[in-house]
């Protein structure tokens, strides 16, 4: 399978489509530093809970890279790729996923006796993560294909595609799975302002795997579902209290709030990874506040008049009791059983 | 006060706000015959339900004032104009408004007995509307200010304005008398994709009047519920069926929902001219479909894969059991109350 980010261990680089050019060209971009990582990711070249993940165990490698080109002794190696693994983690702090990969990092960092090992542990460990996740996926596209009725129509949001992952994607990865099994699923896509992943980057998947898509606006859903023509919503996550409270893309717990008051079952589709245990509940979970261009501009031209006030929150938390079943490479869990996996 | 929309009796043409320009120019166009007063509503140059109805009465004015410089004889001249009537009621299906003003049309046209005299009494009361229209949003602004906090920041949708209206407004009239009393109240107005609404006009319409106003976009709501940091949501309406279930443009109901979830009050202001007792309920709305790159193109530029479909609905129905209060020029009145003021 492609791999929408990977590392590319001859040149040193971390190569990944470049996700903000879509769907009007898909091209792929070398990232040969980690400063240049922390501002693909802050910019959102590259996004999505687990492929972040990913780009931060690159940023990682890419600093030993560097330090090891510049010779640097074993203490200032260490030194330097502990304030990077910081640096990093400071890029987006809402995905728990992130934080994750980059500790796994920052331990090998801290375990490691040579220059020359750490950088090739880090290498080894992103590849393998890389894989992981990729299997992880496949795992819950096979459990998630379970709860989608035939010839259902499914809703998502935001992205939770191969391009929010390694490849196959967590909330697509589902309707790729159910796909395989059922021809006559369907997904609307929600547009997901402010900035537009489910119309660019969802539609652009979905069209690809020749699987129909209608894409709509995010206030249509309750239209939509009022009207029995939605039979299941399935997003991703970026972080999972212990609770079962999702954080994920702004708009995600308006339409489980819709789908609650419509009785549409709600899924969420995540790796196990997502599932932070260390916080009881979502009011603990960080939301990103992004900047007021992302919702004052739209296709370089102003929407609104000027002297208006923004707030644009990048996340929002999905209470557990609107969650049917949390989708993960374990199984389909209750909102209210995810320590029975840990 | 300012009329956004009034018939011109030097020139017999209507005279309107080109609304398509906002939130970048705020320009007037001439209307000067019934088929481009058509094309002025279809395209949104003139919106919003109350406004429309005036449009549609000054369609019919235009209408007979051609056919009264064509010299027609009287029967020409009446068979025309309920062509005409037919023709104008059909450019938007949802708003109750614009069948009622037109139909107020067609029987002065029913009874008249000479052109003269018909045209005469057709502009006498399309300027009798316009004049009623600002009396009753003044009134609807008096009775719905009582519903807000002190200090309570407002959530509206869409533009329920001075534009939307011949002037005042009705959501946002209530937004108005509200802050003659109360200098601390703030707005917080939806984007309301596909068309943006409440991003070009509303935006406009507030800052104008130095009330301040914070832009998010439709997915929002919730996040900013949840957070307490909506006291109310007031909307306008296109058509009430007597058992309070609302029509009004497409996203409404999703906040209704929201709100009814985090206990947030959510008001309709509306004329009663928009409430239809001859609908028992809101299944009974036609729900005008738009076309499909109000929502795949934005600012010129297509948001979106090629080959997916779209399906564009400029309307939802709000349920009456997630509605607080519907705000008319008779005082505020419970969803399943209307009967009251019939």
């Amino acid at each position: 399978m492609e791999k929408t980010i990977e590392w590319v261990r001859e040149k040193n680089v971390s190569r990944m489509v470049e996700q903000t050019l879509l769907p009007y060209e898909y091209k792929k971009v070398d990232i040969d530093t980690c400063s240049s990582m922390y501002n693909a990711i802050k910019t959102m070249i590259v996004r999505g809970a687990p492929a972040i993940g990913i780009a931060g165990a690159h940023g990682v490698n890419l600093k030993a890279v560097e330090l090891k080109r510049q010779r640097v002794d074993i203490a200032t190696f260490k030194g330097e790729l502990t304030d990077a693994c910081d640096y990093l983690i400071s890029s987006r702090p809402t995905a728990v996923n992130l934080m994750w990969t980059v500790e796994q990092q920052r331990k090998i960092v801290k375990n490691g006796t040579s220059v020359d090992e750490i950088v090739e542990k880090l290498i080894d460990n992103s590849i393998k993560l890389e894989d992981e996740d990729i299997k992880i996926n496949k795992k819950i596209g096979y459990y998630g294909a379970e709860i989608v009725p035939r010839g259902a129509t499914i809703l998502t949001h935001c992205n939770a595609g191969a391009l929010a992952t390694v490849g196959w994607g967590t909330a697509l990865g589902v309707v790729r799975s159910a796909f395989e099994k059922d021809k006559t699923i369907k997904v609307f896509a929600d547009e997901t302002r402010p900035r537009g992943q489910g119309a660019r980057i969802t539609t652009f998947e979905l069209v690809r795997d020749g699987i129909p898509t209608t894409l709509i606006t995010d206030g249509m859903c309750s239209y939509f579902m009022s009207k029995r023509m939605i039979d299941v919503v399935i997003t991703g996550a970026d972080r999972i209290a212990a609770n079962g409270d999702s954080a994920n893309k702004i708009g995600t717990c308006t339409l489980a709030i819709a789908a609650k008051y419509y009785k549409v079952p709600f899924y969420i589709a995540a790796p196990k990874s997502t599932i932070d245990m260390s916080i009881k509940t979502g009011a603990e979970i960080p939301i990103e506040l992004r900047n007021e261009e992302e919702v004052t501009i739209v296709n370089g031209k102003r929407i609104c008049a000027e002297g208006v006030n923004v707030i644009n929150p990048g996340f929002d938390v999905t209470p557990n009791e609107l969650i049917t079943g949390i989708i993960t490479e374990e199984g389909i869990l209750a909102p209210d059983k995810l320590s029975t996996i840990f």
